[in-house]
């Protein structure tokens, strides 16, 4: 059993606040983050996968088959996108960092299943002083 | 003569596009940097002053100082906003990190004279990958 | 379940060696570490904390409470500070990075408690090439 | 129960191919890496062990000694070296990243255990964009 | 004026030696560098280039087409590959950091001329501990 | 004219106090830094040289020669020291940044001279938001 860690990078803009709020209770609770007109984050995202060596290749997976599902399934979806309008896998959720994990762990689950490994965590970073790890526990 | 850097972050949003262009001019000429509904980026903004050192302190400028003047004229401004639509430094600017670097000169050079130092590098991280340098040349 | 990290950093001063150790006794184990004179270092610190997602917020813990009880616990009484002198969490302990580790744990637990998750994990860097994870086992 | 890590350096050449197959098949499997006039890397280690602190040093090993392990089974042996020529603790074995952790865990096994501790991990980054990370799990 | 740059990466394997010179003679001048059987490393390449900023874009140059320039005359041609044996603008040249930035450096000069840019600066890390600048001077 | 940059890095202690002021005094002036009990930092060390390339090594200067200067000068002199007490070449000096820069210029500068090259820069790093640059001028 071995672990392999692809980093892939996007840049999205995004606001955390709820319709049902005013303005000045969305800044209560979540600050500068509900900012009406956006902001926005360089994320970097690291996916990990576990599994056995192929003897044959001495690879767990073809990082170029790795990195290609996590550009298509994530991505090519959320780069140079706004998240709260325009990514599917995140409609109806707040934009959060912690949704964002598990709303890429739901894209990526199956498909890294179908390359012979298992999917173990997905990590994003939204800035170099916060990040959030989900590993698909309590599912 | 002696040079100190103080670097500071801010989180925005931007898009680059012309008004005048169709989506699809913009798309040509701008690629994904022109979606109408925004990205965003983490910035790492790196200012340089210069000058003589104070034999008393052994500073060249106290960096509290320096830092509260970035952030009165930069980071408060800037930080979670949408460069676009709200600010002021910007209006009438494409939102490229090249007007970004001169903007930011702009907004700083008085102050840090002020301070007892001339200023002598706005240096801007857009991503990993890219950054801009501006030294006040040619004005 | 979710997991999200926090960094703080702080500057401090120290020193390892055994007061019943000679000068040389001390140099034998701790190398220059036991300098008389003190030495210190840029600690980086991880706080990882894991729990369940809230769905009105989309967030674990809202990170401004973390970092508030971070620095309240940790950073305000040691950043600046000699840790064998001045660190009360560090009383009668090796100023270690593995005692360090174990001390903030203690200042962490229960304050993480009330704000609705679990401690996981305190990691700190003492310099690039070390550093050191505490995941409260064996209590 | 604590861990520590230390983290060392190496660059070395390799090659990643099968000797049966064609310099076309090879192209198709292992892509650019399969070069044969051999390509290179900085190689990044990270060695976790685990174990207790000893209460009159506050280490859990001392660092010094468990460098001094890594650097004379590992770092000494493929740093400045062709992996597939010229290391002996990789010979039959292809040179993938995922070989290299194995590898290297059961150069270190052993040595930590005389240590007093426990090996954890072993971690390699291979490029900024990818690491492996194995614990010794199924053997 | 002002100066943008654009990093990228590659990984490649090289040999320092003289081949007058005997193996003990290229250990004495250059170390384990000297190896005959190569050794590679993770090369980064910072690629500055400086001059107006267009007002219709608010670029100075589009970062797409200076990173296609970087990547057709330099990445393409080293990237994978064995320093000394295979890249044409290095050959008859010691495969050092020196000579690999003149080498870049008269790769880009033309095309970035071209571009409506002046190249103003190659500067490439060989490791985290040393990097080598040129700025085409004394020519 | 090529420019090489070797980065080394020392731990110390230090406080920045004038013995004339009182602790209020310092306090107001030097903020956190006054502690009369000291703090400290992981100092990151960045020394360029320049010079022409010998045709025969392609070297500007070989690196252990540089590295081997910059340890004997420096590194060995305040590596866990104490700066205020125990550096010789900043006795009777603040211990800023600042005036660290330039006392670290003056222990290298005719040593590096011996080596066939000339001292461009020295670049201190004190923490990651902040660094000090001095290239000799008006002396």
């Amino acid at each position: 059993m071995i672990y392999i860690t692809r980093r892939e990078r996007f840049n999205a803009a995004h606001r955390l606040y709820r319709p049902e709020y005013s303005d000045e209770k969305n800044l209560e609770v979540f600050g500068k983050c509900s900012n009406p007109n956006w902001h926005g984050h360089n994320y970097e995202l690291f996916v990990t996968v576990k599994g056995e060596v192929d003897e044959k290749t001495g690879f767990l997976v073809n990082l170029k088959n790795l990195s290609k599902i996590i550009r298509e399934e994530v991505i090519d979806k959320i780069d140079h996108k706004n998240i709260n309008l325009e990514v599917d896998f995140m409609a109806d959720n707040m934009a959060s960092t912690e949704n964002l994990a598990i709303g890429i762990w739901n894209q990526l689950e199956h498909k890294i299943k179908q390359l012979g490994a298992e999917l173990h965590c997905v990590k994003i970073y939204e800035s170099e002083n916060n990040f959030v790890e989900y590993f698909g526990e309590n599912r």
